[in-house]
């Protein structure tokens, strides 16, 4: 189930409106990934997404691309003049590169991370072009093919700025140095396998988690929805309707393999909490 | 396994470049979805697509929404000057809507059908706007929540352009009034089933359809890619290496279920070819 999130002030909320019932004792909800953590950690996994360009009367242009990644995060396309934005690349180079996580099953696909990288366009030279073709070969499938045709350029994104949304009311922006200097979550890619793990064997644990941590002691159930370096997002029954929290770890887990460790830690604190 | 599609004349294919094994004899590929319908189509089975808008400083801006289908075709959508998009939108009203096709474990997602609208974003009055606030709602599942604020907004794509890439090479545009007068496919909700069944049950008709119809007697293994109400995209494996291939019905399918009354045809033939 999708819940809505915290209260965003920019939003014109008339009087009485109330989107979730609110803890009932103080929580700390910790630390999250910053949106240039976000993004870094999306792009790494991520092949496919949409490319913003300038058409020639105008019109801003979005079309899907295959892109690469390079160390530093930049993003890397590799694309024919056959195609719409190619020929949108030559004329003009601001850009922009929007980048979702898979909504799959999502009961609702805003609660599913998503990204923007805004900046301009630029023909990778000297080491950087040689780096740049082995991020889009990695990327594209006929790559290396494409070489063997005239009318593929490559093109490596000079990021500006990065926003990122997260869900209902979760957004921030950052700027180029702090995307630059990101670290990619390294415990993303055992996410989707821990909020398995978790809600089908530990639904005891989570929900004391939620009682005793996230400031819903009349929690009647809860789960989780997703789960970083840095803590856990539940969602979670309450007699008061359905609550979204957040939760986080003693310390952000450094290891691909840390949530494991990191959510132990979080059940014990809340079972000695219970004593 | 994805193959490279026909050669593209305004390619710069330089001499001696070959991209598959052509056909050994000749072949009737029959008719194809147009743009229009192909567009149509896809946005009458998808909620989750990019926006392109303007944001300002000028840099074409893409980023994620969930939109809302019109019955002429119109996308929808329902959002927050709180998103940046938002705010373009109220600043620019020129923007674009692209929608891919769900690229799922396909080996290579550049041989995934996406789209792109251009037009005018309109803000929808009198019978239209209520049209639109009910396609917004049937997609987003907070849509009713969000008519509670002040921030958000119904928006209508007045679309005056589409542009179609179906794989490589295979790609086109189409007009509004294209657009709007383009039948939805009716055998799209059951293609999925239909590739499926034929790949795992089927390989010897689709063998023969290979050798006898699509133009390749030197077939030696055949799956289907795609199929619509005009025909199905073949992957042909030859001892000269894998070529793509079309091969049309004989009547195009007017009804959902009509994919399987089309094959059973084709492979009749196939094998009446072969007799």
């Amino acid at each position: 189930m999708s819940t809505l999130r915290a209260p965003n002030p920019d939003h014109q909320v008339p009087e009485g409106f109330q989107y979730f019932p609110p803890p009932l004792e103080p929580a700390e909800p910790g630390e999250r990934r910053t949106p240039a953590e976000e993004a870094r950690t999306l792009l790494a996994h991520s092949v496919v997404g949409t490319l913003g360009s300038l058409s020639e009367d105008g019109t801003p242009w979005a079309s899907m691309v295959v892109f690469g990644t390079l160390a530093d995060g930049a993003p890397v396309l590799y694309v024919s003049t056959l195609a719409e934005h190619g020929r949108n690349l030559e004329r003009d180079q601001r850009g922009s590169l929007s980048v979702a996580a898979p909504v799959g099953d999502a009961p609702d696909p805003l609660q599913v991370g998503r990204v923007t990288l805004a900046g301009v366009w630029e023909k990778p030279t000297g080491e950087r072009e040689e780096q740049a073709r082995e991020a889009a070969y990695a990327a594209m499938p006929y790559g290396r093919t494409y070489a063997k045709l005239g009318d593929f350029s490559l093109w490596v994104l000079n990021v500006q700025r990065v926003r990122w949304v997260g869900g209902y009311g979760i957004m921030g922006s950052d700027d180029a140095a702090a995307y630059k200097t990101a670290e990619i979550d390294p415990t993303a890619p055992n996410a989707a396998h821990a909020i398995e793990h978790l809600n089908e064997d530990h639904a005891d644990a989570l929900l004391q988690i939620a009682q005793k941590l996230a400031g819903y002691p009349d929690a009647t159930a809860a789960t989780t929805t997703s789960i970083d370096r840095y803590g856990m997002d539940l969602s979670i029954d309450t007699p008061r309707g359905k609550a979204p929290a957040r939760v986080g770890f003693a310390e952000r887990a450094t290891e691909a393999d840390g949530l494991r460790m990191a959510t132990v830690e979080l059940a014990k604190r809340a079972r000695q909490a219970d004593a």
